[in-house]
């Protein structure tokens, strides 16, 4: 038997913690697996007195993880600490350089330092795995960087972020308010006590840009994602979407255009009878189309303490089975001093349907001018919804579904119709996402 | 740059062809991701002169692929030849003695001899990767043997099979007879001449005992697998699902029960709010449930030329960015000397929800004979309907849900109904899968 993979974590939350319980109750299954033990022999936290329910009496604890980073007696650091503080920072890239493997869960750290990472991990030969730091336990970095490699991939789409589609399910299911259902997110600990992060599309926007790079080749570019949240959706838009034969999802997506690469992320209009309109809850989902294969889709648990610690136990595996320096392991698909550019397509040249909606006073003419504009504007209509959705208003509401056009011409349209003072509240517009 | 992975493909029909156009086509970007070329040098195949639509002037030809196999000069065999005929046989396992890596698409093949050539591979420390084998373009066989080394799997269950898929997927859209687009699909070139093999389950039920190998850890038991068709599926069937909130799939399922391990291929009623159930057309899907992820899913084309290519390149990829004799890689997962023994639980202790269907005389007293049948082998209804399925005749047809109840229940109360003399017609009955 081969000696003991050895292992120290970094960060000992609910996931670090069932990573040690798991490689604890499942070893032997494991070490079947993998043809050798996996042995967490040290760790490092913040409070050491804390009581976390699993045994670390025969592991080193060490104060500082940037310490741990450099230690002699570990194989492969295991960062599990969140976020992108300079000490996070300083531990991984010491880790590297000290010629550790290392496996991360933060998605953060990797969209702002993924590629010099990258570097150090591949000059030193070692492994820089990342699987639980994209949808939790569904392998999609495993999907697209090994058994994709033949797949040259036009689009990806998918649910990245738990939070925000359990609020737009029960939205949807229950005809809650955005505001009741992210309370009862919170209660439950879906969502954070600041929830800005996830609900605002930050958190999908960190996990697109690593997609994007696997998908395209190219470098890593968080600051190039447009990003749009769900706090604006209301239930008449929830509900004009229903009657349309749409759901409204927020999505990540990315795409090669004439003129570079979209990233955007935001509330997106797909059709009922689509797979990724079926995922509920806190569920993630992605959606790869590629030359090769058409469309691949997984989906699965995107977050929680177990399906975490699946995704990080499978890289750890990985480098179990491996021996060290005779892999050759590109950590973002290709080469990272090899990536492409990014180059950025801007939002306002997005080509599309797009979902309006305008909320305009009930008299005479407003019809003919929303109609006269959006002519003007070179936008073709599929479907007109106009009724008054609130009763006893001297108000209505004008639902469009567009054909496709361009971002720039619906701003436009847009603006001339607020110019022209019909408009009660500020109008809404919601991309549409075609499926194969 | 390091030395080629030197390949020689057996079988030159759709996915050979297309792996080695493939290969051609994207060899910048594959030798970019693995670190070195991979190169086709021999090929074989039945008839030298057909034209393939592709250059195959500068790789050795060889009449014998089982005297390729042998060569000095290939680091890796990939076996597209299909079927169990002793030659494939005989051809892999030189392949794996001589040393050298295989890459096959043949799940007949290992289904039958799985384990004793997956022995053969680990004595000599190679790999034998087969994704292809299963669903296509799919990757499975990578998730379930890679990302999900740390979950206890309970259940597994699938469409496997395209053909299948396609027609009742057609027979439910445009109430089409089977025997139609039975015909249909066979003029499209999705049903071979002979559909034995596709509409009769065997197919699915090859690929399910590989997946149940991995899934459980257990010896590839093909034999074990129960098998029942689509053949015998109606209109009625299919109209009576519908209105009951289901849609009949050909699914394969492998789960752990406390009599052994269940492998059955059946017709399957899945609720119509089921991901399973949007599978539509020729796709595959595969849904795994286990501890840490609840359940994962993952869907896609199921067969074709490039998606198959897809995956064995995908396998060359794995070989290629590994370095040989330095990679643990047991074929089924765990060493093939290790797998437990399969333990077949008995259909007949299976234990589910049951659709019935009975086409009965129109006569006082039936429906009174049916429910005490029922009620005397313990099953209880969950929904009932009855109505004249066919207009102007003496006859009607009871659908009948029951609660959960056994296997040999249903079969013993419908041989009673049987004998009471109310049937006009063999009674149907389709097992209900219960999802998460």
């Amino acid at each position: 038997m081969e000696e003991s993979l050895k292992v120290g974590i970094a960060g000992l939350g609910t996931v670090g913690s069932s990573v040690i319980r798991i490689l604890k109750d499942k070893a032997n299954s494991l070490t079947c697996q993998c043809g050798r033990s996996i042995k967490v022999i040290a760790v490092s936290a913040r409070d050491k007195s804390r009581n976390r329910g699993i045994d670390l009496s025969d592991v080193k604890w060490f104060d500082s993880p940037v310490e741990m980073a450099s230690s002699d007696e570990i194989d492969v650091f295991v960062e599990l600490i969140g976020g992108k503080s300079d000490v996070v920072y300083a531990a991984v890239k010491k880790a590297l350089e000290t010629g550790h493997h290392v496996v991360t869960a933060n998605k953060a750290l990797l969209a702002q330092h993924g590629e010099i990472l990258a570097v150090s991990a591949e000059k030193k030969g070692v492994f820089l795995h990342f699987e639980a730091a994209v949808a939790g336990g569904i392998p999609i970095i495993k999907a697209m960087r090994e058994s994709l490699v033949s797949n040259r991939i036009s689009r990806i789409y998918g649910i990245l972020n738990g939070t925000c589609n359990y609020i737009l399910t029960r939205m949807f299911t229950e005809g809650l308010s955005f505001k009741d259902c992210l309370e009862d997110a919170q209660r439950l600990g879906y969502a954070e006590v600041d929830p800005t992060f996830d609900i605002e599309g930050n958190d999908t926007a960190h996990k697109l840009a690593l997609l994007t790079s696997l998908a395209f080749g190219t470098a890593v570019s968080l600051d190039d994602v447009y990003v749009e949240g769900i706090s604006n959706i209301s239930q008449i838009d929830i509900r004009a979407a229903d009657e349309l034969g749409y759901r409204i999802k927020l999505l990540g997506v990315a795409l090669k255009t004439d003129t570079g690469i979209e990233q955007r992320v935001h509330p997106t209009m797909v059709p009922t009878s689509s797979m990724i309109a079926q995922i509920h809850g806190v569920r993630n989902a992605l959606s790869i189309q590629s030359d090769l294969l058409g469309e691949l889709l997984l989906s699965g648990p995107g977050a929680g303490g177990t399906a975490t610690a699946s995704a990080v136990i499978g890289d750890l595996a990985d480098i179990a089975k491996a021996r060290p320096g005779f892999q050759y392991a590109p950590v973002l698909g290709k080469p990272a001093l090899g990536l492409a550019p990014h180059k950025k397509a801007r939002i306002s040249y997005h080509s599309g349907g797009y979902f309006i909606r305008l909320n305009v006073h009930d008299r005479a003419g407003v019809f003919a001018a929303v109609a006269k504009h959006m002519a003007g504007n070179n936008i073709s209509l599929e479907s007109i919804v106009q009724r008054p959705f609130m009763e006893g208003q001297s108000v209505k509401t004008i639902i469009l579904i567009t054909h496709e056009t361009t971002e720039v011409n619906v701003q436009q349209a847009l603006a001339e119709i607020e110019k022209d003072g019909h408009l009660v509240a500020k109008s809404q517009f919601i991309r549409i996402e075609p499926m194969v």
